[in-house]
């Protein structure tokens, strides 16, 4: 089953595409593609091919592929599943060498699907022709803009490439992205692998210079491919973030009647991640949490966490999380707590974690964190900052407008200050992770807009619960243990 | 240590108020006090004094309580720990039953405070004064829109009671509920709990009327007290979900220093939490999904779960989180076969969960998922709508800009449909739960704020992944039994 890597670069970076089936009507799986392709602003040229109309959206169609003047480096079918085999034979006849089926009422369906999937796909392979899908929701690469899609979404741009044995699963995670500050350099919904599989695109993905990490959601991987081997070679250049869907007797039926794929027995998978050093993420929210991680954050030489708070109970919070997740909050050495001493009060705790107490301006936090992120004890730290936003308006309820009116000067300097604050800060934070090496990961407590801003303006993943934090910070530990023995090999 | 239950009344509703140490200085304690409850539009009358100041932020102010004309319900202390003594002595003096006592630099920060603690409240009780704190971060209640809290938070008003022995942590959960539309009747910061403690307010919540939902963050809890029975009754009553801090040794050192209490044994925690039947969060973010949902849907009377959706993924992540969690998803009788077959495609898995496919408009939805909620084989519905939001306007990209502009009417067009099939969908979820009885849970992908209007609009707690809807709903399965084997008693 060992084939050579297949060059997928035409595939994801393609100058000149055709649509089968275009089309001007919502609802048409050819609509969504078309006005997706166009409004991701794509660098190449698209062509819509519609049988029966001239224009498609305002845009001129071709009635055949074969009127196509020039080469064509991938067509996209969206037409249903008893015309795809005679225009698999027109693309041939054209020399298309790349084609992503969206067409579903294949495999997924039973076995009269599954017959016409392999002879759709015999037929491809024999013109020579690699086919993604067929039941997929479609591909997006960053570089050349290329939004072949199905759902209406515009994933944001970034180090991370994924394929997804759900479309519905993929395309939500880049929906996901744009609201995390979380972006794509590739996507592909695998659909059925008929042909292309996801260890393919794995191997693929492991090689691809601008992909920095690779997320895969799986239901199914044929136990005769090659998957372990690709996995561990993936884990050992760039991280993998895997979440594995049929886990249960109950889910893998359910993963059986959508995408055909047999899901198997998962503990047999698990064993599969930890030998390759994929990191698995447990829950949809870990996909995100820990991907977005990776992008920004270096990889932990070791499990001990120091923790710096502003208030007593999320410390007690974040610790309990640390302990449960096996991570260690080692006691402070005298000389931590010397130099501490001289920023914090007489009362504060000296313990890990590190409790701010009252003291709420920046420079102390900064202080304190850049005393914990130096000392040679720790391999992270957790920062928790507990912003509350400070509302720098004065609400116009009735009773208190008029005289509070007058203090609206001096709200607004309190909510510029805490701004100020905020932005040193995550600055600061920024610069202390570049020159410890060590991940330095923000709780704080604001709204989802809040932690896009530290994506996008800070490149810091920061998280809204402590629990989320120190999960991610597990799972960035198990992978840098992976990484260490692999030194040590 | 049984004592009858005190009258908190007036303490959460006090008519006339003092703030000792109302400042006009950002950074003082009675400075946020101050502005939060003029802010806040409090229906009282607000007596601000300041020793040393005519005026503070606008409104004048007394020197000293004895200057108050009239009767104080309630006096607020935010002045240093050695002042605090004759304060009392003061407030006994001028007949003020109730004290909050935001002052830190008590038990929590070791033998010496401890004294003076102990002091200050033997002669609170002496006076006859009920007293909260110290150490505290104060105190809201709806029903006269008392804010007399530090951190600068407008909590919504709702059927949700808190108390919290951390106040950060208590104060944040108040600030989470304005993101997630979940409003608050009373909250509390207990602090150190010199006089009052959280059985108190567990007793009082549970009689307070308009109080639905008790929420709790708890450290520790003195063993002699009668917490459990208190939390058995209130449980009988009403849900109370509790999370617990110090659940590892390490946790519990943190919190020995932050909030004095003695965190004890988990373990024993989590079984007296279990014999009362209280709904234990595992972590922040359940303690806020779980409480959300109590608020609006009603208690399952089993485990059995429907689960419809609109992508075959979803429903495969659905089902592995419901069997892990011990939900069971029971397979479809012929009868509910025969029934969604007149609606769904031929090929229709004919599964439990019930995969809509590619079929997208509103109305087969709904008629599917009152089926399934009518279904007497099931006790709840996970509902995934898989919503991406479809952008109605076009982007000003240079390249397709002038083509697409000229289709914006039908882009329009587009979303305002999916809005609307929205709007009907989760309108006829909200009839069906009536009707059934049965909780109906949606999950949308969705932004934050997306959440948010499912609550404030719709009356639906709805989530942003499936694990999180199939651990609410646990959650709620698990106070179930505990409410039937009450009744069977």
């Amino acid at each position: 089953m060992d084939r050579t890597l297949p060059n997928l670069d035409l595939l994801f970076n393609p100058r000149r595409v055709a649509l089968i089936g275009a089309s001007g009507t919502p609802g048409k799986w050819g609509f969504f593609v078309f006005l997706n392709i166009l409004k991701g602003n794509y660098q190449g040229t698209i062509f819509p091919i519609n049988a029966r109309a001239k224009e498609v959206l305002g845009f001129p169609c071709f009635s055949k592929i074969e009127d196509i003047p020039g080469s064509v480096d991938l067509a996209i079918i969206a037409t249903p599943a008893e015309t795809v085999s005679g225009l698999i034979e027109a693309c041939g006849a054209k020399g298309i060498p790349n084609l992503i089926v969206i067409t579903s009422d294949f495999s997924e369906t039973g076995p009269e699907g599954a017959a016409l999937e392999r002879q759709v796909v015999d037929q491809a392979r024999r013109l020579g022709i690699r086919l993604v899908g067929p039941n997929t929701m479609g591909l997006f690469s960053s570089q050349t803009s290329f939004h072949a899609l199905m759902p209406p979404i515009e994933p944001l741009k970034g180090p991370v490439s994924m394929f997804s044995q759900s479309g519905n699963i993929g395309t939500q995670i880049l929906a996901w992205g744009v609201e995390a500050g979380l972006g794509f350099e590739k996507f592909v919904s695998s659909g059925n692998e008929g042909d292309l599989t996801c260890v393919d695109y794995l191997r693929y993905f492991a090689q691809d210079e601008p992909t920095r990490i690779i997320l895969a959601y799986l239901e199914g991987v044929d136990p005769d491919s090659d998957f372990l081997p690709a996995a561990r070679e993936a884990s050992r250049k760039k991280p993998v973030v895997v979440f594995k869907g049929g886990r249960t007797q109950a889910g893998t039926r359910a993963a059986a009647s959508h995408s055909g794929a047999l899901a198997g027995s998962y503990r047999i998978y698990q064993g599969v991640f930890r030998q390759a050093g994929l990191i698995e993420a447990s829950t949809t929210q870990e996909i995100m949490d820990c991907t977005k991680a990776l992008t920004v954050y270096p990889i932990p030489r070791g499990n001990r966490v120091a923790i710096l708070t502003r208030g007593g109970g999320w410390g007690v919070i974040t610790t309990d999380a640390c302990e449960e997740a096996g991570l260690l909050v080692p006691p402070l050495p005298a000389e931590i707590i010397h130099k501490l001493d001289k920023i914090l009060p007489r009362y504060w705790s000296r313990n890990n974690p590190v409790d701010m107490a009252a003291v709420i301006t920046a420079e102390p936090f900064m202080e304190c964190l850049e005393i914990l992120a130096q000392w040679k004890g720790v391999d992270a730290v957790i920062a928790l900052g507990g912003r509350a936003s400070i509302p720098g308006r004065v609400s116009d309820k009735p009773r208190v407008h008029e005289q509070l009116k007058a203090q609206e000067g001096l709200l607004k300097q309190i909510a510029a200050y805490y701004q100020e604050s905020h932005h040193k800060v995550m600055n600061f934070t920024g610069s202390l992770i570049k020159k410890t090496g060590k991940p330095i990961i923000s709780v704080t407590m604001g709204s989802q807009d809040f932690h896009k801003e530290s994506m996008e303006v800070y490149g810091l993943a920061s998280y809204p619960t402590p629990e989320r934090a120190v999960r991610v910070l597990r799972m960035m530990v198990d992978y840098g243990n992976f990484l260490n023995a692999q030194e040590e090999d």
